[in-house]
């Protein structure tokens, strides 16, 4: 399918309101959940989102339309929420989330990106040659991509307690 | 982590709020997406959800409850939903899948269930014996596991959309 911006922003406006449905009011069994120590938990996905929010969707689309792929996008540091969110709660982290994407999504209406703007080209650092479209399509599927890990995540802490079920759970594989 | 009847609860209470901030006024694209012709849409997770609702958790806590394992579970009639949910809304869906889902916690909470009958044996008629804890473990990723599937089909979407950035989304592999 291709990109649809409607159709992305139906899905970038929903995330705030299914992160708040999986984490508020969860215990901390749920919340600092990891795979592995070096995992993200659902908290920390939290804190990435916001990280993306401040330094690396919206500057992207703004870089592209102001200066093409002439320069290239700043790398994202995956890990540079950690500092900033220590010690806050889950309640602040989802309202600052929630809040940072309406801003976001009101910058997109501003900038007036359409469909004309679509095949403008970018320059990731790593992966070279991207245009507009490929930005807002690969922002809907990081948050998608985001949501299944704080789901994979939670579940794998019952990894043993389903018992015989474990064959037919693949979410655990 | 053991199972835990609290945090359990905590889960299965969320899927609701979950479930309508992904699906409700979506698109049609989003709703009725599959990555295969055989494969279940966003949609149809709903439809599975309510028919497991109405067939197969409750009434296999009750059954464990009453008899053991000396009567085996009913086999899950995993595409039971289909005939029922025809040309219904997602908006329909979706309430009836909240109140079904009340109404299982409400008798989960009726019937007394606690740490104490975590151990009684039940029967699967394919897996075996496996016991009442392992059932509401199974339950709980069982809920978490569609809402993978739910944001992974919505996702594959735009598998080619992401251009080069399908290098970094493991989400679409």
């Amino acid at each position: 399918m291709e990109f649809d911006l409607d159709h992305g922003i139906e899905v970038l406006a929903q995330t705030p309101a299914v992160l708040s449905a999986l984490l508020r009011e969860k215990s901390a069994v749920w919340l600092n959940a990891r795979k592995t120590p070096e995992s993200f938990s659902p908290l920390d996905v939290v804190g990435h989102l916001i990280h993306g929010e401040l330094t690396d969707w919206i500057p992207r689309v703004r870089l592209i339309l102001e200066h093409r792929d002439s320069i290239a996008f700043e790398p994202f540091d995956r890990f540079g929420f950690r500092e900033w969110m220590a010690g806050k709660s889950v309640d602040t982290l989802l309202d600052e989330f929630a809040k940072l994407r309406r801003e976001s999504l009101n910058a997109l209406r501003e900038l007036g990106v359409g469909k004309d703007q679509f095949g403008l080209p970018g320059r990731h650092p790593e992966l070279g040659a991207v245009t507009l479209d490929n930005l807002l399509a690969a922002w809907v599927v990081h948050d998608l991509g985001h949501i299944a890990q704080i789901v994979k995540t939670m579940a794998g802490e019952y990894r043993d307690a389903v018992g015989p079920w474990r064959a037919y759970t693949s979410i655990l594989d």
